[in-house]
């Protein structure tokens, strides 16, 4: 029985609010279960300099958390003047993701930068992040061709993540706090909306993991996403 | 006329929504027209080194922006390594506020920090900020009388702040982005429940003010704060 | 009384010696009784690369203290890396209240940068920086035009400043560091020589303070800007 | 056919040297092919202070590149004031993988730093870094042993790694750089002696992979590895 | 003959003021020619941490120039957040030079900071430092024994300290800045009040140095110490 | 009798290994008994901003330790964010001292960053930095010339250094970390080819020294240095 009273391959209810930023030219509030994370993006006329003159356009991320997203207040990071490892590690991981999916050469020599800020932290922020950035993505892309900025949707597929663990013994779906912190084992996957992998990422926090466990977590891994891009479909037509 | 079509004595519609954040010892997302700001309470049952052995608490407030929360988007003072010289003057001017109106004897020798974060700017984000930072202070000071952490209130009083200008000319309550770009003086009031004045900051932007105009600006911030305070004890009551 | 035994509309004994620093544009030493500020103007032909274009220049201004200024040796700010907030808040300060009185499109595509360095500190160091650094702007404008490099004097008017508190009860001009640390309530005017208002900052360190003590306090800053305008006046036809 | 002439399954040519830093408590110089890695481990008397009165160790690595350890000259970290997320991501990689495989009880409060500096960089540079890295945490160990610092071997098991990737639509094993530059999709395996999985990171570069490709990449990998693990056991049989 | 119209063996003018800073222990103001330095002691009675429990003291020193100390003005290294190597190479020197002729048992487990900060720049702003240093610290001595602090005097000699070079093919002691940016070779002598050599540090800007060189400029190094030290005797006795 | 047994005139047993880095331009792993550095030197085509239109190049210099090449594991500098005073000191010597022997003209408007890591640390890390870098620098000079980058070699002499001091009352050469560490004066030494001094620092650690040690230190340094010179022939030669 998971704390949750979850099903192992249960995941928190999830919400995709879209619109939800002003002066963004696109935006997402995300939840999964109590991680609620800002997602909004911001399009720049111009692409980073190691891009110029090739016509191909950049999508790049970053992530934060409110001081107190978290059970007990975290300190901001602008206080030590750096971005965490753990921090860099997610926005890279974010940007790779939505890259997967982007046809960089239709966007043309322009920047599109999301930004994930986790408002309150139950676990599983990072694959919440991807899942509504998608969403924030979407939103900007179809911004720009409404005003004929670019006549060719960017989007080349859905793209969401969801975490997976050995909890207790059983392979398990969407980690909250709780249960990531006696996880043996925590993997995250990024998949596309037919199935690809974009990225996999598990580790043993205890002892070492089985090729059968590792499939077995891919297994609910990409049965949880199906489940996301539903979502996002749904999304997307509401 | 004002852009926003408001009389200069018009403060924008003011909401102030409590307990917003799961993990907060108290929350508050105040909105002032388009502008947004959660501000949490976050109870740490140590004080800082210098009131050791004093008996005395402190309370102290950090502020920010989320990146997309302004018309452009704005670079993470994390990406510069350190908070700009705006946002530290900003948390000072809180933290002053709050502590204005709080019996640091009564708190002990424990801290509370208010984080102050703009989800979306519109002017008037420090004063915002104020206003609803005093409700998520009230709701901490609730929350330690509930665990008899304190047995008396260390409140003594409310306190809000209001922004006032002269634009084209006219002295006007509560600037939002478009007023307060144009403005020629731009002045920031913070003022008790009880009518005192706790801080004044005013600055020509243009052209020196007259001893009236100063006056005049005085005037509307009273009235105006009077109207936040009402709002304040409503939102308790309800 | 005064700790000082000064009357409560009394300045220090202030003296401005200008043509102090042998390599700089413009230079004043300023004092405020024990306060003495090093200020010096330097000309760059280049102005900021905001105003690149616009045939307008610009005055900005940096402001530190030596270590042994204080009673008790203060840490330099390279050490933590970075200007405190308070010393960005004067420096931001002193640059707004000299553009006050500067027509920035005669100065041209230029920048004078003001270096306000605090050689003794007895409280109103701030004001005093603003007052010796009008003498030492002037000097630069003059030795511009002396060499033809601005026709016309970008000088449109005379700016001072003084700080003012309410001291045992009693509104007083020009606070040192012993009626600093003890008084109630402690502002700084900026005022220009014809007596429009620049810049008003008024703290209340404990209570509250009244609209009618903020207006004493103004007319004490009044007056005493009106002596140090007939300083200035003075030592320029000197 | 592979740009080195290699087979598919083909480790480059692998060598561990130990005892090369005369002061170090234990030490190895690795070669996979042209990458070569210095690995020292350092044993400090005092653990981190999240385990003090825990009676366990600890075991952290730090990594970083010569600046002419590649093809282009790269700028040292310290010019820029900090490890890059890059450098972070993989200390923190190599540091958990030799916890996993270390008894932390039987270490004691003490902590092993290794320290893992490319002195040559062809691919591959995390992966060997990690198999040096053991041998130098053995070494210690030994030492540590040698001396009685500790009664009991605190290490469980053997643990390398070794990458794997798409290139040219074939799966293949430890990229050089070359390989790495035009692979599809690149992952890294670390895994113990005895065949545990202690992490699997893997990345599409280009197109997303499939699960059967996620299959041949870590049935590669356990096969690397094995080859690995016999290689310490030679070193240290020698 | 030089630029200046000076003996190749003629000191520019050397003035010691001391007394000039109000609220520190010991203070003296330095001038050789154009460049002036204010030198100040500031005594802390806690010595650094690593020489606790030793019964030995320190004397340390920070050195800065002002921005508009210079020709053109330059930048604060506050503003780039560290002290330059130059910066640092000079404060280790004074810190040296004056530990040299101290008695740091006699101090007792207290640490003095000599702050020498350059007022104006016109070439040797570091043996000025150090001359002037000696006497800051001489008074910050006499000020502790007056008050009982330490009962004997740990000054165990005066120090004082010159720069020479080889300009125009001849060496000449004291180069201002024009002959300093001008000399093939540049050195800096430290030598104590009965002769001994406590650092030189010489250095060829264009072509190498002879041996007679070498001694050619020691031999001028130390007839401007003995002026210096003669001096630095005649302000004391007055 | 000196702690390693060598006589006082006796240099530690010097190699000189050339071409040990694949990828640079040159290199070189130079020994003075156990203390190891690998210098690399990396061409660019580019030159430093201050001499673009000048047809002059520049070489410049980085050093670094690795954290283990000491006895006690020395934290890397980047977690302090910057180079120490000290490796800022000793990379300006190092490109200082090979500067004096180019002729920058004939490089042409390029750079040339020589890398000075050490990789085993036990005194006079400096003069064998100078002493390799001087071989990577050459090496580079050959490896221009082989592709007609250049046609005239810029080398116009050997440079090489080496330390000296005063031991237990005896001047003695190439002194290793326990003669360092006890040394009551220590100097550096950097020595062309021709004899000509190019540097000279030296310092008392304890009483200060007289003429006559320092001639007896400079005798000892010009035979070492003619020692290391004729090592650099022998490995050009072999």
């Amino acid at each position: 029985m998971r704390p949750s009273g979850r099903r192992p391959d249960e995941l928190r209810p999830v919400t995709l609010e879209r619109g939800v930023a002003r002066y963004a030219e696109g935006s997402c509030l995300v939840s999964f279960g109590n991680t609620k994370v800002l997602c909004t993006a911001s399009l720049e006329e111009r692409g980073p300099p190691w891009l110029r003159g090739s016509g191909r356009g950049w999508v790049t991320a970053e992530y934060a958390m409110l001081p107190r997203a978290t059970h007990e207040r975290t300190r901001r990071e602008v206080t030590s003047g750096r971005p965490s490892g753990r921090t860099q590690e997610i926005q890279r991981l974010i940007g790779r993701s939505l890259r997967a999916v982007v046809n960089l050469a239709a966007l043309g020599e322009r920047q599109v930068t999301i930004d994930c800020d986790v408002l309150q932290a139950d676990g599983g922020t990072r694959t919440a992040s991807i899942t509504g950035a998608w969403i924030a993505l979407h939103e900007c892309f179809a911004w720009m061709r409404e005003r004929s900025i670019i006549s060719v949707d960017p989007m080349k597929d859905h793209v969401a993540a969801i975490s997976c663990g050995i909890h207790a013994g059983t392979p398990v779906l969407d980690l909250d706090y709780v249960e990531d912190s006696a996880a043996e084992t925590d993997a995250n996957f990024v998949i596309t909306g037919s199935g690809g992998i974009v990225e996999v990422q598990g580790t043993a926090e205890g002892k070492p993991f089985t090729d059968d466990e590792l499939l077995a977590l891919l297994r609910l891994a990409k049965a949880g996403v199906s489940e996301l891009v539903a979502k996002q479909k749904a999304v997307l037509a509401g």
